[in-house]
């Protein structure tokens, strides 16, 4: 049988345009872009190209404001520890929220070993932000926000063009980690008015292992990793030229796609909730009704646990996920959820159904059917369940 | 016409066993390995099969020792940065060479500009590390040695293991940057007693963009990039399975072949420099004669540019290297010649040839002949030259 995946958020599928691409330049073996020979070259032009599509995709101004990176986690990793110790003369002080992905939330964890602050502000029951606690956040001391576009397990989308005019009229710069977002909705960088953007190429179909960053022109932050001379300076190592390739056309059908990719997932979105919400008792939707990224449904099924839900639908060859994949093989309930008023059981108990492109609705509909009777045997066994119709 | 390729160094071509699998890998196409249903199942798996064959090549003693990076670069920053972040109450002073990669130099660099010390121990002729400057160079606030191995400019290979016991007696930890020697000569991290090994994918006929490094168990260091709890919570980020899949087989294959592969090396660098000594004047070899990379020869050809053979061969579909393709775009003579005592001129002057297991003894010859021409030519041409035989 073949599996119906809906978990896209731990790895898109490559495109076939996707795969072809990268098999080509797997055959044509281009040599180093930084050699100054012939070999050299070919493989510039191929790494420039690239970079254009990806450019496109978030309307940057230039090309070369897009550094590649090796993950949406390391463009994440750049861009605060990159802008926290460039900026340290100004001041350590950084404002994020409380539903900001671990890559966010360790680097700056991290940064608190060595005498920076941060204030993270909480959000509503639906994981928005409001923009006026960033605004109260903000001190002489601050020098970064971060906040994200998308959020990866509930899918709110935050406000980020207001908290980024906030960040401006303030003097401080703006990171969003758009990784779940950038080939997924519309993003203009531009429009958005952000500093800096972290993305990753297997959100939209690329390759795992290839990230970027966007850099406005005029931001100057350290690199994490030093070395040669590759990406204008701001990232040594010699290129990953095939994952490169492969995140260059997936980034351009992206931008082709975008708005006939976003109405299929409105769809799927709208036919997974409705069905949910006929075949499942007692669920609760996370996540705001509309602020919300179309191709991931957040719901806590009452009583049982995720995991178990995830290893039964995987007997049937339907994959989902209980978080981000990041997160899992860690026991404690996500820190998102519990954010957003989820008790721990519930917390436990929630599914990220994720979905792109490829899926069907029969592929929806299969699944629900599937959960349907996964989540009565379940039950049937769960004490808590018997405890909750007592 | 085939291209001559002796630009090794810059990206070593892909195996084809290389290419079959990596291409298997993108067909078939592995979720994420921290999914926790059977896609992440199967990814993990092929995961962990590729760091058992990279660990095999440098003797770990355990494969959880080898943490996949994006590249040698990445690796080496993660080692010298990591060490230098997670040892500070210690001290703050490190230990280096005046030969080293950039990745080192510049991580170093870096390092000065939030309260480090850097000692850096100058060479002999040859390029060669006295590992009594070392101990010399060593204090009380001393945290870490990193020395390189196989030098990428001149192929000297320095007396890590003396190096390492040095450090061991001192208790100061020693890093090794491999890049050059990992998958080229036998390496075994048990023998040499280092506690931080760095390595690439592209030195050994893997992909670009994929590394490894080696941390010895019990060596604590900060991760550069935090987040998800990929690779033991030491390197966050989805993993380039792809990459990582070629740097399997590729380093399966170093293991197997390694023995012929030096014997074949070696019989080319002995051709390619008694023909040199016999075809061109006033050349000098670089490097030490015996302690040295079987695969790598460096020439300063006197009178001319290094630049302008290097363009003049690559018209005749010849390519080869003034120096690490990392550095190239620089204008400045490289510190490794100018340490080693050649002037300026001579040190632009230089050609780092390399070459691998699938070069022919015709191409060395090849080689020769159209540099003699070429050398001749642009002499005919140099101001320089003149004045020298004047």
């Amino acid at each position: 049988m073949q599996v119906t995946n809906l978990d896209y958020i731990s790895a898109n599928p490559l495109l076939p345009e996707v795969r072809e691409a990268m098999i080509d330049a797997i055959q044509k073996d281009y040599g180093n872009p930084s050699s100054s020979h012939h070999l050299g070259d070919e493989a510039k032009e191929i790494l420039e190209r690239a970079r254009q599509s990806v450019a496109r995709l978030i309307n940057s101004p230039a090309s070369e404001a897009v550094v590649f990176t090796s993950s949406g986690t390391e463009s994440i990793n750049h861009a605060i520890k990159g802008v926290a110790l460039a900026y340290s003369k100004k001041g350590k002080h950084i404002v994020t929220s409380n539903v900001e992905h671990n890559a966010v939330l360790k680097s700056l964890r991290r940064l608190t070993k060595i005498g920076y602050r941060v204030t993270s502000v909480t959000v509503d029951e639906y994981g928005l932000v409001d923009p006026t606690r960033v605004e109260k956040a903000i001190t002489d001391e601050t020098i970064l926000v971060t906040i994200m576009h998308g959020n990866n397990e509930i899918g709110t989308i935050q406000p980020i063009k207001e908290i980024a005019r906030i960040a401006r009229e303030k003097e401080v710069l703006i990171h969003c980690d758009g990784v779940t977002s950038v080939g997924v909705v519309p993003i203009d960088v531009q429009d958005l008015g952000v500093d800096l953007l972290s993305f990753s190429a297997n959100q939209f179909n690329g390759p795992s292992g290839v990230g970027g960053l966007y850099i406005r022109k005029g931001v100057n932050l350290w690199p994490l990793i030093d070395g040669g001379a590759q990406e204008n300076g701001r990232r040594a190592g010699t290129e990953n030229l095939i994952g490169i390739v492969g995140m260059g056309v997936a980034a351009e059908l992206a931008s082709r796609e975008m708005e006939s990719r976003v109405s299929h997932a409105k769809k799927l979105k709208q036919r997974l909730i409705a069905g949910l919400q006929e075949k499942v008792e007692d669920i609760i939707l996370n996540g705001h009704p509309e602020l919300s990224l179309p191709n991931l449904v957040s719901v806590s099924v009452k009583y049982i646990e995720g995991e178990s839900i995830v290893l039964m639908l995987d007997e049937e060859k339907i994959v989902v996920s209980t978080r981000s994949a990041c997160a899992s093989g860690s026991l404690r309930a996500s820190h998102v959820l519990l954010s957003i008023g989820r008790d721990y059981a519930d917390a436990q108990g929630t599914l990220v159904i994720t979905f792109g492109k490829e899926t069907t609705e029969a592929e929806i509909d299969r699944f629900l059917d599937v959960l349907k009777k996964v989540v009565a045997n379940l039950r049937k066994m769960s004490p808590l369940y018997k405890k909750g119709n007592a």
